[in-house]
């Protein structure tokens, strides 16, 4: 094969021979490669999956296994939970902007009773159960649970409060290492191979294969040698997002410099810097997820306060919103302040997240000493706990909004948790698509012959993010990058 | 000339005749683009500049007029403040983060007083006088301001604090309309003609054109009909932000969604986008300058609160910080809080900007008066006033750090400014280059025969902003783009 350098495309004239050819070559074997490989073959095209490493799964099959769905599912419907497209989409709007892509949201909740059943026939199992407890994900196999602080300030009196976490069922799961993710990934691998969609181990891909405008294959590295791969109708990239792609995160999303979190050394961006070279646009580059070390289950029976003593969010809400105000907008500084029998109260209650129980670093018999502790300035830490206390003695919140059930005075003795720099997270930006999972050139046009999905792209989530919208966005926007590249 | 897509590059062999031609091609009269036909003319290019409005300027000549330099300065030796590159450095990698490209900051401090002296050899006058108020801007001709809060919390312990921004003498300046801005590109016009640098007006810069990887010219519309230009050697973008391209700011910068400001309405971003379609990369793009429409006399003088009435940043710090915060880390959401004495004595205070001087919204006997009117939860602007008032009989903000001379307890009768959503702004982000201004592909290589500086790139700033970056980094990357684009 001819010299080019990396990322650039290169042009077909310059390929010699095809080592490996197909309707629809797909890169990245993760939720949106799996995705696209079903509704191709299904289509009826001849499917090949390029994948980086030895075997399928990505880092959706590492994932707690969320799929944001909803608009009134059969689980939803069945655990009594109303919903509709129109609230789901309220819902999205407000909590995953600011600039989220009305368009897509809205095709994704129409879509999403549909798509939910599509996971079903295709054998990803969910069960009629719902958890209710403040948690990052469920401990046990439970279906469905609240996942973006659908149920708490300020989104409770947005939308109509309806949980859309919807999680594959898992028994014997390890939070991090094998839990509802490897439960959707599996079934769906199972239903691709049976439909005949072929796949390749230990491929890199480099960069695309261009035809005038037109994308027609994509060259990947096979242990070192060059391969030309051709796609007769279209190539689907879904290979992840950047957030191990250190020079990509310093220039975009640099809050996450050094914290590359729930996400895996393969997302380095290449897809995302292989469809530029092409003039492929870019959307919300700077959006990411944010995980936050701390047990929600404490969390919900203290306060948090930032480095000036004073409370920033309401600590019922989901911890992917905390960990989003704390890194975003407060310096990632945080403490949490709780009382002995909160603290004993939730580290008795159940927990996904058991080893983000901490020890408090600062334990006193009061407010004051316990400020003193930390080294805050005087006075700061006592007049948020006093406003606080306060108005929790109502079962009340007007600051920022907790539920009733979580308002309970702080009293003695008190202690601290030092979460300061306790977060980490992926990155939400990248590729321009349309709802059919075309790749949008600078121009405003679809690149003839490009296709994505998953975190290569920018999807649902702009601002904010719920749980769920990337096995949500991946899998839904996977479907429709295969059926369209299958049409070419 | 052959028909193409708007912004797709055009390849050269569909050019049937040349319109115009030189070496080297500038769009853009601002600030980058005069500093570029400087430098290319005395390198010996025929300079030829072209320009969408009528006349020469851009954003520019509507500015304060604050350049970003220091380093050591004859005007910062002159008024007796000591400063050196390393210092500049500290300061602007602590201020411009997270993720400042630190190769062009280190590049840019080093180089300042030599630019410095640039600027004054070419005509621009700096007058042997500091303004040491608190102000957006100087009210007199004033040469030299801090415009960063280098003399703040945070940054006044980073590094030695010295002022750093230089205006050109201007009589009879009109904020936002002709101010110390006007006075710097009329001199460096005046030299560029002087040096035989030619110019085209009314001509809409569309797209490049292309001999392979190299680009050799630009499309222009003029009074609606294509041109095509022939640049030798170069071509220079220098055609400012994308602030006014609303679905670019939605795409990149949300938060500025409906509020450009500071910038004019031909920032639209095209240069950008004329550039990623040939595979440029792009860096930043969620960067913003934000302006807060606050009195920074009146605000030293009171304290400002979120809308959960706390603090959140020190009140006598570069305004533009004020505004940072306040759109992006406090949703949009301020109050000044001051009491009667100390409102009077801002009023009576230099201002640049009086019109920021509204009158309060409510005015109460007591803080907790006060707190009711403005529907705040009862007990928080009380426990704010509280424990700011405690320190600051000490002449201390330990929370925030605001200096001692601002420190002083709130009296009655107190009122609170109605400051929510009065922020506007610029975007920052754009065209990756390098310190030669050569713009960057997305494989990390300079792409041949282009250059850009100035707004269409991303620069000095990346979270972070101070006042006169935007005319320094402009000015400074112009020049290296003309000495660039003269070479080829």
């Amino acid at each position: 094969m001819a010299e080019a350098t990396p990322i650039r495309p290169l042009s077909v004239d310059q390929v010699q021979a095809w080592d490996h050819e197909a309707d629809v070559v797909i890169a990245g074997y993760g939720i949106a490669g799996v995705s696209a490989a079903i509704e191709a073959a299904r289509a009826g095209a001849d499917v090949l999956v390029l994948e980086r490493t030895s075997g399928w799964g990505g880092a959706a099959a590492l994932a707690g296994g969320f799929i944001y769905l909803g608009g009134g599912t059969p689980l939803q419907q069945a655990l009594g939970f109303e919903d509709s497209p129109e609230n789901m989409k309220a819902f999205m709007m407000a909590a995953l902007g600011p600039g989220a892509d009305e368009e897509k949201i809205t095709d994704y909740c129409n879509g999403s009773v549909e798509h939910y059943n599509w996971l079903v026939d295709n054998g990803v199992p969910f069960k009629e159960s719902f958890y209710g407890q403040p948690g990052w994900e469920t401990p046990y196999d439970d279906g469905l649970m609240y996942s973006g602080g659908e149920n708490a300030a300020p989104f409770n009196t947005v939308a109509t409060p309806a949980p859309r976490g919807h999680v594959p069922q898992m028994t014997g799961k390890r939070t991090g290492e094998k839990g509802g993710g490897y439960m959707l990934m599996k079934p769906l691998v199972e239903t691709a191979e049976e439909l005949g969609v072929r796949h390749e181990y230990d491929m890199r891909v480099q960069r695309l294969i261009v035809d005038g405008n037109q994308v027609v294959g994509i060259v990947a590295k096979h242990y070192g040698k060059e391969l030309a791969i051709r796609a007769r109708t279209g190539v689907v990239l879904a290979t992840g997002s950047f957030a191990y792609n250190k020079e990509m995160v310093q220039a975009f999303a640099p809050q996450l410099i050094g914290k590359p979190g729930a996400s895996i050394e393969e997302h380095d961006g290449k897809s995302i810097q292989m469809a530029q070279a092409i003039g492929a646009d870019l959307a919300h580059m700077d959006a990411t997820e944010v995980a936050f070390f701390g047990d929600p289950q404490l969390m919900a029976r203290g306060i948090l306060v930032n480095a000036r003593g004073q409370r920033y969010v309401n600590e019922d809400t989901y911890p992917g919103r905390i960990g989003q105000e704390t890194l975003l907008r407060n310096g990632n500084q945080a403490y949490l302040v709780i009382d002995e029998a909160a603290y004993e109260e939730g580290c008795a209650a159940d927990s996904s997240t058991p080893f983000f129980r901490f020890q408090p670093k600062w334990v006193a018999e009061t407010v004051e000493e316990l400020e003193s502790d930390m080294g805050l300035p005087a006075g700061t830490l006592q007049a948020t706990v006093e406003v606080y206390n306060r108005h929790a003695a109502n079962g009340e919140d007007p600051v920022l909004g907790k539920k009733a059930e979580w308002c309970k005075p702080i009293g003695s003795p008190v202690a601290a948790l030092d979460l300061r720099n306790f977060t980490a997270g992926f990155t939400l930006g990248g590729l321009r698509t349309t709802i059919n999972s075309e790749v949008l050139h600078v121009s405003g046009e679809p690149i003839p012959g490009l296709f994505a999905a998953g975190r290569c792209t920018s999807g649902v989530c702009a601002g904010g993010y719920a749980s769920g919208t990337s096995l949500g966005d991946g899998s839904f926007y996977g479907r429709r990058a295969g059926i369209s590249a299958a049409k070419g």
